[in-house]
């Protein structure tokens, strides 16, 4: 099969449908019209069928989409057709989190390797990685992990992100409050929970009125 | 002082504007100039000087802004010159995380209030919040907490969001894997941790080929 060439904002549209289908799969669905998929995801169904064009259409009138296929294609597409394993660097409270963490495995995201500074920490084994020392970053490229998630102090993230890079990590999601650089081979992802909960309160209006008092504008609507 | 009406993206950007200069003042820094916040921020310094020029000039020529000044503008538009006080709901391996993590309070959020529906974590005391029965939620308005965090599992929440809702919270922040919805006065923020790893491997050239296979275009830069 041949691909048309993708927009972006398709593909930035893609983990969304592919979240809605698996939540859809969880209530026990086989098949899905894009009506019914534009509610699970909050995009209009006109929009869905567009972007499903691009791939094909997996569509049966009067009975909607294959889940399944729909799915797979879309994992196709976004590269995650294939197990990816990922290294988790800081192992922390919210590192822990992380490692005991249910939902990547849906996307075929696996961490099989963790990295702590605290000698204390340093052969634990958690949700079962065992947690080792620093220097072992090194021979990541050997190890088939690919992903890496950065969930050390601010000080420590750049200095973090350089090693990952050296060691041919290709993408980062990123958990220290600040920005990072690395080389362009290397993709990284910055998810800042303390600066998205300090995002709401611009949109909350004070009191019962819906004017904003310095923009004038009305908030965004609730819906994510 | 009068404000300009002040375009949504720069008010998308004050964030991580007020987050550079948090940086830069740990750093020992009073002033700093455009092109130094560029740096720190990675927004064209241009960019920058534009959209200070909403909300008046702090900026001396060879001196550069005013940190403390600019930052006390900033909250004030993103109304964080308060103190706002949050719920969390769920207290898993992620919710405690979020109430041990420390970078809520550089914007003046404080998790005062906690929720599970787990009878053994109810009364326990973590980070300084009791754990109280979710029957509790109910109470929220009459406690001065408007902001609210959901780290529940993904089929409560939407009853959470729902509950929070018409406690009066106005302000949610998601970190269930899915979409929620929610009143127009309610705006709702959510952060799906594994979908956002997934978006990596869509961007990472396979072996050395900075081509990708299905649209032609180039990986984006390596740049959060």
């Amino acid at each position: 099969m041949r691909y048309h060439r993708i927009p972006d904002e398709t593909v930035r549209r893609l983990p969304i449908y592919l979240r809605g289908l698996m939540v859809s799969v969880d209530q026990g669905h086989e098949h899905i019209s894009s009506q019914a998929l534009a509610e699970f995801v909050g995009v209009q169904s006109w929009q869905i069928r567009k972007d499903f064009s691009y791939f094909g259409d997996f569509g049966t009138r009067g009975v909607g989409y294959s889940i399944e296929k729909l799915a797979r294609e879309i994992k196709k597409i976004l590269r995650l057709d294939v197990i990816r394993r990922a290294a988790l660097v800081g192992v922390g409270d919210l590192g822990s989190a992380l490692l005991a963490y249910p939902g990547f495995g849906g996307y075929g995201l696996d961490i099989v390797a963790a990295f702590d500074t605290d000698p204390e920490k340093i052969g634990r084994v958690v949700n079962g990685v065992r947690i080792e020392d620093p220097s072992g970053m090194d021979g990541l490229g050997g190890r088939d992990i690919s992903l890496a998630i950065v969930a050390v102090p601010r000080a420590a993230a750049q200095s973090t992100v350089d090693k990952l890079a050296e060691a041919g990590i290709r993408g980062i999601l990123n958990f220290a409050p600040c920005k990072v650089i690395a080389p362009r081979r290397v993709k990284i992802i910055t998810l800042d929970i303390a600066m998205e909960l300090a995002r709401l309160p611009y949109y909350m209006p004070a009191g019962g009125s819906s004017e904003h008092p310095m923009t004038g504008g009305s908030p965004q609507p609730g819906v994510s």
